[in-house]
């Protein structure tokens, strides 16, 4: 099976409890008690619904932001960063349709959706798992861990990039609140 | 199953007769009378070696270039076209570890990839496959279609682009060279 792989299964019983399940942009999910993650094997799990994604290479990160980001961010699993969300996003056909440097220059130039972010550090830990290439309905599932005081840090994040031209192309979006069970 | 996911299927039958078979770089693969090019299913044919890759986003070439190569490319399948490769490609951790500006410099900067290919447009027509995400053994299928008569000008390609600083993160390569049963 696929390396750095994982599903992400709403169910009745996970390592966390959804505090809230709603679509920001398109067709929602169904609500859940719990979502578990589980590195991905052969054969799907039973859930209301399993998403898959992958850790893959950089796609739009210069070394500078590289570097800048590894020396602030946190890593996942932290004790007190109980909270979580999950955020699956799809993008338009005509975001991919085009040309790398006119995605990084929405992305970054445009957007600075990494500048954005990197605000947010290291209070907010956050992954990106690939999923477009996986025939998935999602392109990113993109996770976040904080503690609860920093809920409004990251609702204020959220609400910036959605705010940005990069999210013009976004035409699908969940918005799945969680804390550890 | 995945859409735009392709296998490749190494056996007794197929559509392209294997002229040759050897790896240029690491371990080689089964030596087979024919290849056999196949849209993906959910289960795996038989096959001395079965590949699979997928069709996806661009991701280094910039919008001049984009525009460069469709406007000078052909389509595969072309009648005359009866020769064709197949050449698996592995890069490094090195490679897949570089951030998107340092890639996409030894890839077009440095070793002029996009620049050496279009010279042998329309010649030689081409599409590439990704799999690296999908835990195959290699990460790219790089697939060629050009006449007998182009055999020298695509051997000629190939050499320009193995001689580049883009190729020393090249881990394991095999070369196919098949024409149409």
């Amino acid at each position: 099976m696929m390396q750095n792989s994982y599903f992400f299964i709403g169910g009745e019983h996970g390592a966390w409890r959804v505090r809230s399940l709603s679509a920001y942009r398109g067709e929602t999910l169904p609500v859940t008690a719990t979502l578990d993650v589980q590195p991905a094997t052969a054969t799907a799990p039973q859930g209301a619904f399993v998403l898959r994604g992958l850790i893959s290479n950089i796609r739009y990160a210069h070394r500078s932001e590289v570097v800048m980001l590894r020396n602030r961010q946190a890593p996942l699993n932290r004790l007190h960063a109980c909270h979580a969300a999950l955020i699956p996003i799809t993008k338009s056909s005509a975001w991919w349709e085009l040309a790398q440097d006119e995605r990084r220059a929405i992305f970054e130039e445009t957007s600075h959706h990494t500048a954005i972010g990197s605000e947010y550090l290291p209070a907010v830990a956050r992954r990106l798992y690939h999923c477009r290439d996986l025939g998935e309905p999602f392109d990113f599932l993109t996770w976040f861990e904080y503690a609860p005081e920093d809920e409004a840090a990251f609702n204020a994040l959220v609400a910036r990039l959605r705010a940005t031209q990069e999210w013009t192309f976004v035409t699908r979006e969940v918005d799945i609140r969680l804390e550890r069970a």
